[in-house]
C-alpha cells in the first residue's frame, strides 16, 4: 500500500481545479464566483456529489460553510480541519481559495486511498464569501464559525440583496445536507493557499510554511456633497463630492507614505452618485483597505483617518466607518512544525514566510492553533484572471496538507 | 375671444406638468426618466393621447423626435417648432426639458383656444435623449435632425442595449405615429427652459431672453493599469488605475482654474473595475464635462487634455476621446426680438442673460433662426430632484412663446 503523501493524485486535483474554475468562469480565461450566487451553489453541489461518493458525511451550519467529514477512529474527537473557500474576486483566477478547498479534499481521498486510519476525523471545509466581494464583509463563515453567528445578515449587496437571504437560498438548493451549529471544537485548522507574492518563485521553493498573517483594517467612507448642473453652478458655491473624494484619497496616501514599502493601502471600491457625466457628483462611497504586519503602525495610522478625511472634504461631509479590524496573527510552533516535518518527508524544500494577504485562517486561529501552507504562484499574480499555480506545485502543497493532517490527527 | 396669451391656462400646463412627472417619478419628489425607457415610452404615449384630442398632427423620425403639428393656413410652409426634450437626468426634476416640451404643447392649445389662424404650421416638439445620461451623447435628437441621421447606434447603455434598439422600441411602441424622415425645413425654433442658475431669481424677474449658449466639450477617459492583491503587491511595482485617476484629475482641476470663475469643469461619471474593496483597480473609466463662453478659451485648454492626462497617469495608460464638442452659440436678434416684444405685450420683465448649461437649442441654431426663453427656477437648483419653477412664471413662461409664436407663424 501507498504512502499516504504518495497517495495524492497530481491529475485528479488539477482535473478539479480545471472543473471548478467552470463554475463562474470568464472570457478571460479567470473566474467570477460571488459568494453564495448561482455559480457558487452550482460549485457547492457539484463538490457535494464528489464527497457523497467518498462516504463522507457532509453538513452545512447556518452560514453555509460546507464541511466534508472523513470519519476518525473516534468521532466524539474534535476534528482536524483543512481548507479555504470557493467564492472568486469578480476578475479572479482559478486558484484563489479553490486550491485549498481542493487540496484538502485530495488530503482526504489519499487518507483513504492509503488506507490509513486516524483516531480524529479529519474534515475539509469551506467557508463561505471570504472575499468580501458581494457581500462586503470579507471572511464571512469563518467569522460566524469563531462567533457563532452570522455577521451582519441584513446587508445588503449591490442589487438589495440581503446576506441572510443569499444565505437561505444557497442552503435550500442543498436539502439533503446535514444542518449543524456553527463552532464545534476542532483540534488544528490547515489552510493550503497559492502565495500571492513573489517569494517562492523567485526563490525556487515549492512550499511555504506561514509563520502568520499582516494585520488588516477596512473603511467604507460615504462622501455628501451636493449636486446640480455642471454647466451653470459656479465652482466657488460647488459641494462637489467627487473633487472632495480626491482631496481625502491624496491625503490619504501622504499618511499611507512607508519608505520601507511595508504599508499597503488600497482603494479599491469608488461608486460616484448619480455618475452622470453632466452632473456634479453628489455624493461618493470608497473603500480603504490598509494593512501592516505590526499592530502598533496599524492603530496609529487607522486613528487619523477620520479627522483627515473630515478635514479634507470641507465644504462636503464624510462618514467613515470601520468595517473590519484585524489583528496581526501568529501561527503556533505545533502546526508550522507540523507542517515542515510533511514537507521534509517529502523531501520539498520550503522556507518560512508571512502572509500578506489576510485568509479565513486568521480568524480560524482564535479558537484552535492554525497554520497555512503556500504554494507559488506566477509573478505574484492573485486577484486576476492569469493567476496561475502549476499542476506539480499544486500536488505538492497537497502531499505537505496530507502528511500534516496525518500527523494531526493520528 | 381672448387673446393668445391669455388663452394660456396656468392650471392645465401645471396639471401636465406634474401629470408628466408621474412617468419616472422618484420617491425623493424628482424625476428618473431615461431617454427611451418604458417611462419616457409611456410619458409619450400620454402626450400623443392629448395631441389626438386636439387633431394635431402626430410625427416622429427615425430618432423619435416626437412633432405635434396644429395646422396652419399654407401647410406646405416650413413650420415655426417650439419644445425641447422629456428625458431627465438619473436624478432629476419635474422641468428641465419637460417644462419646454409642455409649455410648448400649452402654447399650440392658446392658439386653438383663442380661435388663431397661422400662415405656417405650428409645431411643439420633444426631442430624443438630450441629458445623454443612458446614451452618452447628449441631444441624440437634434443633432440627428440637423445631420440626417442618428449619431452612433450602435452605442450601448450600461446593460449593452443599443441606441438603434431602444430607438426601434420606443418607435415600434406607437405604431399609429406618422413616421416622416429627420430633418425637413423649418422657419423658426423657440425652446423655453428653467434658466437652471440664480440670476432671474435673484433679480426677480420672470422671464429671460436668451443671448447664446456656451461651448462644451466632453470626453471620456479610459486609465488602463494593473490589478492585483491588495494586500500583497508592493506599492513600487503597483499600476493602481485610481490612483492614476486622482493624479490625472488633480492636473486637470488645475489646468480649469479661473479666478474668474467662468470655467464650468466636471467629472461626474466615474466607473472602478473590479470595483472590489481588496483588489487594486485595474482600469478607471471617467467623463470631463468642460465649457466656457468663448471658443478660444475652450480650444486652448481642451488641446492640452489628453497630454496632461498621458503625463499623470504614469506608469498607468490612458485613452482619451473627445465625445462632444459644441461651439458656443449666439441667437439671431429675429428671435430675441420676438421673444422680448411678447413679454413687453404682455408686461413682464425680463433681461437678456446667457445659457450656461446647453440644449437642443444649440443644435437646431444651425438650421433655422433659433432662441430660447428661460423662466426662473428655485435657487438657481437643476439635474436635482428638489429642481422647482413656480406656476405663475410657468405660466408666464408659456404665454411669452404663445405670443413669439403667433408672430413668428402669422
Amino acid at each position: 500500500m501507498k504512502s499516504v503523501n504518495a497517495s495524492v493524485d497530481e491529475k485528479r486535483l488539477w482535473d478539479d481545479l480545471m472543473a471548478l474554475a467552470s463554475f463562474g468562469a470568464r472570457e478571460d480565461g479567470g473566474v467570477c464566483r460571488h459568494a453564495l450566487s448561482r455559480e457558487d451553489i452550482a460549485s457547492r453541489e457539484w463538490l457535494i456529489g464528489k464527497a457523497r461518493e467518498r462516504g463522507y458525511r457532509i453538513a452545512a451550519d447556518s452560514a453555509a460553510n460546507l464541511f466534508l467529514t472523513r470519519f476518525g477512529c473516534d468521532n466524539d474527537l474534535p476534528p482536524v480541519l483543512a481548507g479555504s473557500h470557493m467564492d472568486s474576486q469578480p476578475a479572479g483566477g482559478k486558484f484563489d481559495g479553490a486550491y485549498g478547498v481542493l487540496a484538502a479534499f485530495e488530503a482526504l481521498r489519499a487518507l483513504d486511498d492509503a488506507g490509513l486510519e486516524t483516531a480524529r476525523p479529519v474534515t475539509a471545509v469551506a467557508w463561505t464569501n471570504e472575499e468580501g466581494g458581494r457581500f462586503h464583509i470579507p471572511c464571512t463563515g469563518s467569522r460566524a464559525f469563531v462567533s457563532g453567528k452570522v455577521p451582519e445578515p441584513d446587508q445588503t449587496d449591490e442589487e438589495g440583496v440581503t446576506l441572510a437571504d443569499a444565505l437561505k437560498r444557497t442552503l435550500d438548493a442543498a436539502p439533503d445536507v446535514e444542518r449543524i451549529a456553527p463552532g464545534f471544537p476542532v483540534h488544528a485548522y490547515v489552510e493550503p493557499h497559492i502565495e500571492q507574492g513573489p517569494v517562492l518563485e523567485a526563490e525556487g521553493l515549492p512550499i511555504g510554511v506561514v509563520t502568520g498573517i499582516q494585520g488588516v483594517r477596512w473603511f467604507n467612507v460615504t462622501v455628501t456633497g451636493e449636486p446640480g448642473h455642471a454647466g451653470t453652478v459656479p465652482h466657488a458655491i460647488r459641494r462637489d463630492a467627487f473633487q472632495a473624494t480626491l482631496r481625502a484619497v491624496s491625503a490619504l496616501s501622504t499618511l499611507m507614505e512607508d519608505p520601507d514599502d511595508v504599508v499597503r493601502f488600497t482603494v479599491g471600491h469608488v461608486s460616484v452618485v448619480p455618475n452622470s457625466p453632466n452632473t456634479i457628483p453628489s455624493s461618493v462611497r470608497f473603500s480603504i483597505d490598509f494593512r501592516h504586519p505590526e499592530r502598533g503602525v496599524l492603530d496609529a495610522r487607522a486613528a487619523r483617518i477620520a479627522d483627515l478625511i473630515a478635514r479634507e472634504v470641507r465644504p462636503c461631509t464624510a462618514e467613515v466607518a470601520m468595517t473590519t479590524s484585524m489583528q496581526p496573527v501568529v501561527f503556533p510552533d505545533q502546526i508550522t512544525g507540523a507542517i515542515a516535518k510533511a514537507a521534509d518527508t517529502e523531501g520539498l524544500k520550503h522556507r518560512a514566510l508571512a502572509s500578506g494577504a489576510f485568509h479565513d485562517a486568521a480568524h480560524i486561529a482564535s479558537v484552535c492553533p492554525s497554520g497555512m501552507i503556500f504554494i507559488p504562484c506566477r509573478g505574484g499574480l492573485s486577484h486576476h484572471p492569469d493567476e496561475w499555480a502549476t499542476p506539480e506545485h499544486c500536488a505538492a502543497g497537497a502531499r505537505v496538507l496530507a502528511g500534516a493532517l496525518a500527523q494531526l490527527a493520528a
